[in-house]
């Protein structure tokens, strides 16, 4: 079975983030891109310039869409842990329901302009959360002893894994998983 | 400064896995790991067959490593909750003691034979951890709500991702993250 030839940027984009997370950005070729279209090379430089200039695409639709979600009325408004519980969920969503492309901004690293654009965005990111959890924790409905910064990188730290481990596959549903994590970030494992 | 030059295999194989680490292991090459090393590839081939033989000492040592916490007296005695307290806290320990090792075994992706045993030995280690889950469930002593293997994959998924994120110059000392994660783990970060 295979899907429609890709003919747009967009459809070129969706597969080139297939395969940079499947091979790995610096093992993927254009080539390797190419084969998974079933286009030619020239082709899909008809579209763009380069291997960096989808990764550059693929990177700015997952911070696009991370970002988005702090902007949802249910971020924004209401108590802090609300609002934590809020952004955590829909990041673990959002990272199922577009994986390849979350799966490549988490593992990518280096020191091109271009994933470091990208690195300084999710900075901004964790500090817009950051700042929630502090609020919360000045308000006392956020666990005070854990630094706010550790906060954020652990309980992102385990939704981002889920890129490591979450295959089409599973028989794991979406929805549960998401509720396992908050689960697991908001209350803990241990029965009291 | 400058470490001694390396001039047997274990120290060989310390630099190859730094370097596996901050560029890759499918980027790095002999080349980078004889410049990091300050010896000549000839050397480094006198000791080892090449960049896939020290892969798999590197990734038996991270293995090896996360076994052996296992036959610790209390993680294999007391009440299932506190083995896993137990366990967790040692492998984030462990984790950043021998942060090059982990950082390779974390990310380490491919169907090699190499890559394949380690990995079989990952989820080998996770079966463990599941069982002890499992037990825990049963004696009311873990969350029920959670399926065991979503437990294990998150707990562990967090407690890795500080390769991602942990810098030998980060302002956090090692316990201070290894009892924010334990805290966050078993308590979760809402206060009640």
């Amino acid at each position: 079975m295979h899907a429609r030839k890709p003919h747009d940027i967009d459809s070129i984009t969706d597969v080139a983030l297939r395969v940079f997370a499947a091979k790995g950005y610096d093992a993927a070729t254009m080539d390797d891109v190419a084969r998974e279209a079933g286009i030619t090379k020239a082709s899909i430089y008809h579209h763009v310039s380069g291997k960096e200039a989808l990764l550059e695409r693929g990177l700015t639709r997952a911070l696009d869409a991370l970002f988005a979600i702090l902007a949802e009325p249910r971020a924004e408004g209401g108590a802090e842990i609300g609002r934590l519980r809020y952004i955590v969920e829909r990041v673990a969503e959002t990272t199922l329901e577009r994986l390849p492309e979350l799966t490549v901004l988490f593992r990518v690293r280096g020191s091109s302009p271009v994933v470091q654009a990208a690195l300084e965005r999710r900075r901004a990111f964790d500090r817009c959360i950051i700042e929630i959890v502090v609020r919360g924790q000045a308000n006392g409905s956020v666990c005070p002893q854990i630094d706010a910064r550790l906060i954020t990188r652990l309980i992102f730290g385990m939704s981002n894994s889920v890129v490591e481990w979450y295959g089409s596959g599973s028989s794991i549903g979406r929805d549960q998983l998401t509720a396992s994590l908050l689960r697991i970030a908001f209350d803990g494992i241990a029965v009291r």
